[in-house]
């Protein structure tokens, strides 16, 4: 009776030494995951792709260090109708800073912004939001610029619904995330938007650290500012993140080609291509934005996050592509 | 007697289960650390420093996300002398691609370094570095580029002592580093060296991923290649990540000031007084070139890894000098 006894305690303690690997081998195929996510091909082709790649079993098998995971950030992670929201921050920001400069009133796009026409923005080009874009993210320190965006993002509102940005996070991409890192992938965004007005915003509600973000970034110069150094932003772009950027970033800054690769628009196309190249079993998911109820719906046309020859490659290559419609139960938090 | 043995077992396994955590605290004061340094101020400093910065009741303590250590490449991880290691990379590589090229038998200061006169290349100034850099570094794809770097790590020998590079890493320094990661450190190198040219080399010996190297990059374009996507190397450089500029890179890329910084030249300097500027306890280290049997001698005058205002700066603010000639009883491995 006692040797039983010691037996068990034996047994049980066994069992607890040898807990996380049991516990997150039996986590994989829980029903827990991916609640959002109505029962499908997108939801079964990632559960399928992810218990594959996690199976020391399976030749298809993929250690920890090799997990990468790269996800676009505006239409892939949160929405970017009618414009991206970084675009929202930029008009405000001008609309701040237009006491000290009163040629902004005379000149376009500078102009009709000014005057609340936000879509003036859009229409002036490369060119035109570029000069803007040039005018509003930089003439700041680092730490004071990341400030900036913490104060706007607590309190600006969407224009269209009139409630915070945040709440724009996609639950379904939320639990994705999730899903990867309890199975060990390490989790980058690679996003067009500007690093220093990501971070302040996504790093806390993605769960991912400042240093897994790759973003577009502006010229900086250190200053030693007699023993209270400073990072000083100028008024200039000098990486865009967008398109075979994303690659080149990806390559320079990760240094290991991803295994799986989430985007939306032909933006993230490059990294797409990059990622499904991977002589490791890769996956590819694009998100289609075909919800206009409680999302938008557009793709080919569109002149934000437009989706063209992404979606054909998608189609032509087995690519898995969400219908936000039909394969997410539940878009946003609340 | 039973119940004794099954006592026993059940303590060991108990013991085991807390393996890890007992194996962390008490390794700490262990004296297998720093084995290659003699006792000093220099080894006592850095010991007093992480001890008490992983010390969950002392006032410095410092949670395990804020850990960030960085750390110069040439002159501060290994020898960088007579010229910068890649320096000779370089000049391997300009007479390898000379046959292609025609121009470099007239035009200097190729002409000079193809004579056989390595120190043309340091006497070219920048200007000539810069040309012979771009020259080299570029033109090819990226998988093409590390494998070169890679062959040619394996047999090139330095021309002073004819043995390979990858002799010429500092012990105490992989000591050091080993100490920082039991400690729960996250370390990266920030080198002005170009980031591939390092990885191929460091990752291994360093025992540090890709993606915590941090160094000068060069233009680079994605191609998709009809399925087979590639990245081409251009023959320009995009980012010297030297002086300030190191500073821009670790905001940019690690997204943290660092509390652990080393390094060996006023190129560092920057980035030492970034780190003594963190809120955070930060620990400055400059490695002093002072075993002229050993090692090389050299600091103000040396136009290889000068130190002067660093020097000056270190002094006047009480950061660790380590004097390679005392503070290191052993240099090299082997």
């Amino acid at each position: 009776m006692l040797k039983q006894y010691y037996l068990f305690v034996l047994l049980l303690l066994l069992l607890s030494c040898n807990n996380n690997q049991t516990h997150k081998e039996s986590k994989i195929s829980q029903p827990e995951y991916l609640t959002s996510w109505n029962d499908g091909i997108a939801k079964s082709n990632i559960i399928t792709y992810v218990e594959d790649i996690t199976n020391p079993q399976s030749e298809h098998f993929i250690s920890v260090k090799d997990r990468i995971a790269v996800f676009d950030n505006d239409g892939t992670m949160w929405s970017e109708r009618p414009i991206y929201f970084q675009f929202y921050f930029v008009i405000d920001r001008l609309k701040e800073m237009a006491p000290q400069h009163p040629e902004w009133h005379v000149n376009q796009p500078f102009k009709s912004i000014l005057e609340d026409e936000p879509n003036a923005l859009l229409k002036s080009g490369h060119e035109g939001i570029a000069k803007v874009l040039d005018a509003t993210m930089g003439g700041t320190t680092e730490r004071e610029f990341q400030q900036i965006v913490s104060d706007w993002v607590k309190t600006a509102k969407h224009p269209e619904s009139g409630k915070l940005y945040t709440y724009y996070v996609y639950k379904p991409m939320l639990e994705l995330l999730d899903y990867l890192r309890d199975n060990n992938f390490k989790i980058y965004i690679v996003s067009g938007g500007s690093l220093e007005f990501m971070r302040p915003i996504i790093c806390e509600i993605y769960n991912i650290p400042e240093e897994q973000i790759l973003g577009t970034t502006y010229k900086t110069v250190y200053d030693y500012n007699d023993g209270e150094p400073l990072l000083k932003r100028l008024n200039e772009m000098s990486f865009y993140n967008d398109k075979g950027n994303k690659v080149v970033n990806i390559q320079n800054i990760i240094g290991k080609k991803p295994v799986f690769c989430g985007g939306n628009s032909d933006g993230d196309l490059a990294m797409m291509q990059w990622t499904s190249s991977n002589k490791l079993k890769s996956f590819m998911l694009y998100v289609h934005h075909t919800d206009s109820i409680r999302e938008w719906a557009y793709d080919r046309e569109s002149p934000i996050g437009k989706l063209d020859k992404g979606l054909d490659q998608a189609i032509e290559l087995g690519w898995t592509v969400v219908d936000m419609k039909n394969d997410w139960r539940t878009i946003f938090e609340n």
